[in-house]
């Protein structure tokens, strides 16, 4: 990290609707991340309940631990709500209407044509020593104090809203006052391939990394995340080591690198299926519409997603999708000449380029010694190749439904790439 | 909550990780709900970094402020986690080898055909203060200790595991200990109908509510539940008490209920299937596969899902269900007289008794000033009857086909149980 010193931040949630499990804190974690991409070491994070001598004692030892604290909550116009009288209190300050707030929270509630309460009214009422910021989503404003050595910040419970606080405000505010260390993370997806295997590929690649370059892996359903992370100086040296790493990692398990960054499966597969100009359907049997979903739920996939079907029975996989009546009877749902049928011909019902299938058992019911729960068969049709895979998964329905789609566009991503074995 | 007193509980995650939002932290919200369940009070969740002084400096401020303490986390092998060396620590004890903890490490390798690694051994050495409990899921061991007025639970942070030592020896021995109030929850699950108008016809009912039955409206996507909770002595009594408002609750809402606690409303949807011995099919078009997910996730749903069809684009509404074409060029595809012929037709090509369609613009692009993004048309087939609803909903594309699958899973609801308007 050079010669900057750590910066550390604690992040403080206020309600007691959290204390009892209501609602899922998911903005402490947000935050987390956000001041890990800019270089602040979070060093503690606390959840308190609406109870004044809690909150200040959370106050207190926060300002001990860390020169940054961020506090989400409490700041509703209702009694239980602590947040604003009780920084007042230990700033010892007056609370005063800042006219420029009043206005703010009117011109909110009048673009809504709603009635400004009294209770409204009392929410443009700050503490005297805080820097008032403006919430363009909602009615409680932020409040930035610079006390006692650290910097403060109160802001609301509701996601959106301290996210934009977050962005329009904190993160820039913290960048001006500390001197951070330039940071630059890049994301490299991959599928196809297990965390422990993805890592032993990349050993050698791992400890060559310079120093300065760190490495994560992030493992999710059925694909791993690798995030690589250069802490220095000048950002664009930076940019160009983490580049060069990445150039050097493609070389060794650039078959699983499907994108980078934020970008996902189901994306990456309309981004190939675009620029080959290619369409695409689906038969889906044990997958029940699943790999449908997660194509359609992609602004703009009309335009490569043709359509699918779901035969749940084998009369419906004879009478609509012209499976034969021998394959199913001699071979069964669950076999490879069952998922070419399937892939074959749905290709052509929909007029696609791709075909793609997926029969199994996904459980808990319906295995046999032959075929235990989580045997699946997979394929993938297209101009005159048919490939096919078989899986064997676990015992858990859901986790069989999304490891098979996540293995079906994996399919698809290698046949579109031309990079099949 | 009668004459027992109030117990307290504070929870303490550890971990880098968990500080630096590489992984979410959903232990500690489901241990408040749980601890919630059994009338203990929450009075604070912190979460430490792997950080020696930071760790002991949790243990005391936690022991001046609740009376159970509960922890997940730091429990590896590895030197980065503390937990089980600082407890020694704290509770001046030491650390010495458990057979029974080395046992069962054994099997656990035994079992999966691993060999057993000095570090592994090493999980069977425990503080010499704590009670050993045995995770049955995974290779650190539970530690209970009794000290400084205070019992302590140290888990481990796999989710999984986590849970399972929760429920098979911290929530049972809570309950043993501490003198605590009975309770009785029961959730009401209500769709098609928001929070606010839900709450405007029960409002009468609530406020008759007896004092120590306690509401909560916990709203979803498209669904509302409503959470009953009775304080107090006798179980039984508790029990009844809550059902007689339950029966008062449904002459007012009952026809948007579909069900009680845990069930979801595809679960709900294929007990009424079952019992109704009646079969059903989707034909999709903005849903894009997500209802025929949401039905087969269930599972058994074989025994009453025939199938679905995705039709992404006109040629194949009209090919493959017979949608008519002047239909479709007259009035659209997003129109009442299409999702008919859809519904319909689903029904009859999978020998179905209900057939559903959707048909709408789940945006973000494809809207005009005569059917903007958010307009969907939905419609059920069953006998000789087909009802239609044309929903109006957001500019969000998974929000609109979430919300398209509740209300099409409600009129198929409706439609079984015969309550439709």
């Amino acid at each position: 990290m050079g010669s900057t010193k750590t910066v550390t931040a604690e992040i403080i949630a206020i309600g007691d609707e959290l204390l009892y499990g209501q609602i899922v804190d998911t903005n402490s974690h947000w935050i987390s991340q956000e001041l890990d991409k800019i270089g602040v070491k979070v060093v503690r994070r606390s959840t308190v309940g609406d109870n004044r001598d809690a909150i200040l004692e959370a106050f207190r030892s926060a300002e001990k631990r860390a020169e940054i604290i961020l506090m989400t909550g409490g700041l509703g116009p209702t009694n239980d709500d602590l947040t604003k009288p009780l920084l007042a209190e230990y700033f010892q300050c007056a609370v005063e209407l800042v006219p420029e707030a009043l206005e703010a929270v009117r011109t909110f509630f009048e673009k809504r044509g709603r009635e400004l309460t009294e209770l409204n009214r009392l929410q443009a009422h700050l503490p005297t020593k805080c820097t008032y910021v403006p919430n363009e989503l909602g009615t409680a404003p932020g409040m930035w104090f610079e006390e006692n050595g650290c910097v403060w910040m109160s802001m609301p419970g509701v996601p959106h809203e301290m996210k934009r606080l977050m962005e329009a405000f904190v993160i820039p505010k913290i960048k001006e006052i500390y001197p951070l260390p330039n940071i630059y993370h890049k994301v490299i997806k991959t599928v196809g391939i297990g965390e422990s295997w993805l890592a032993d590929l990349l050993k050698d690649w791992e400890q060559n990394l310079p120093e300065h370059i760190k490495l994560a892996y992030l493992p999710s359903l059925g694909q791993v995340k690798l995030r690589l992370t250069a802490f220095g100086e000048r950002m664009e040296e930076l940019q160009n080591d983490v580049e060069e790493q990445i150039l050097l990692a493609k070389k060794i398990i650039g078959k699983y690198i499907y994108g980078y960054n934020k970008e996902s499966l189901e994306e990456a597969i309309g981004r190939l299926l675009i620029q080959a100009e290619k369409k695409v359907a689906f038969a889906e049997s044990c997958t029940g519409g699943y790999i449908s979903h997660l194509v359609t739920s992609i602004p703009g996939s009309s335009k490569y997603f043709q359509g699918g079907l779901i035969p749940y029975h084998n009369k419906f996989k004879n009478k609509l999708l012209e499976v034969e009546k021998t394959v199913l009877s001699e071979k069964g749902a669950v076999s490879e000449e069952t998922v070419i049928q399937m892939a074959e011909n749905i290709k052509n019902l929909f007029d696609a380029d791709f075909g793609l299938a997926s029969s199994g058992i996904a459980g808990p019911g319906g295995g046999w010694a032959e075929k235990p729960v989580g045997t699946v068969w997979i394929a993938c049709a297209w101009e005159d190749r048919t490939i096919t895979k078989k899986l064997q998964l676990t015992q858990d329905r859901m986790l069989n439904i999304q490891l098979t789609a996540v293995a079906v566009l994996n399919m698809l991503r290698t046949a579109i790439s031309g990079k099949t074995e």
